[in-house]
């Protein structure tokens, strides 16, 4: 990897340990990034200094924000008294994409794994927990439909029970487009499950 | 895109501008830095600042580098009467990665491309032609294989003609390993015409 200049290697190299960037992309991106005008150069690091520095956890929901309050729990037409559960940052923002959830959310930043060893106290329960001794009246599970995150759904689902809280699943079952014929034995069996009439 | 605080999306738009990042490449990427420790962030930001700031042409070759001479044209192991002639300092790296060629490059930044409006003047040509003037033995020509790529070799040979100096071309046929089968005509035209005796 010297068969660049000192500073080059040392772009590429910090470039390549991004996620999904492998040298040929980092080395790709390297000589873009020494081609672009300088004032892009400095939004793009400044941008990047600035998100690292800023961004923390919202102290109501526990999404990533560079506020102290999110935009969704500052705002006052959302409905606090439901909450969506979600794993991730990422998985909020799939559902405010839909445009129609009129609740709030809650952002676990995981779920719980016993192979990877993330138990209970590693996501962001405890503050759920305080949530629900507000007003509350719906607790939506909306994490993976993975065994991770099912394994999450139950046992959160337990957690609430005792409060008295009405406590729901998003419904799994065959994707809207979805062609049968290539769609696996548990999802067909979660979807006659979940049936509703009509 | 304002599911994400400002901060966020600001940086997921500066990171999607980058060649072969798309949205959810950058958005992925952003949740990664955000999450990384502070001093691999700032390690970045300086690796690209720092870069975009030094790297400069060779005042020999034109390649890239962080010196006003590069270290091949600084190199007195190398031999500076042999001269190859690539298109970018990618092609460079990839004939050092060999470790076998033991002359000087010359980099022209691009290639003549009369659809694109890139002309002679456009890459660094006049550079070349001051080099030549010194003691040069061969000059190889070692740009793409591409329409671009043989029009500037054309056109690099003809330049050199008049000066005597001796003006090679880099080898089109068969790559090693290659299986004929799955070759296309052309290459297994150029394969026959520049075979050699045994």
């Amino acid at each position: 990897m010297n068969y660049y200049s000192e500073q080059i290697t040392n772009l590429i190299g910090e470039l390549s340990q991004l996620p999904g960037i492998g040298t040929k992309s980092a080395q790709r991106l390297a000589f873009h990034i020494i081609s672009m005008p300088r004032e892009k150069v400095e939004r793009l690091t400044t941008a990047i200094s600035t998100a690292r520095e800023n961004i923390r956890y919202c102290k109501c929901c526990c999404t990533l924000t560079d506020r102290e309050l999110c935009p969704i729990c500052a705002s006052e037409k959302r409905d606090h008294a439901t909450i969506m559960v979600v794993e991730t940052t990422r998985d909020l923002a799939a559902y405010e994409k839909t445009g129609k959830y009129e609740g709030v959310y809650h952002v676990l930043h995981g779920a719980i794994s016993p192979m990877l060893g993330i138990g209970p106290a590693d996501i962001r329960l405890k503050e759920l927990m305080v949530r629900l001794q507000g007003d509350v009246r719906e607790v939506i599970i909306a994490t993976n439909s993975s065994l991770e995150g099912e394994t999450t759904a139950m046992y959160i689902s337990k957690l609430i029970k005792p409060t008295g809280i009405k406590c729901t699943r998003i419904a799994s079952g065959v994707p809207v487009g979805g062609d049968l014929e290539y769609i696996d034995e548990v999802t067909l069996l979660r979807a006659l499950e979940g049936r509703t009439e009509l």
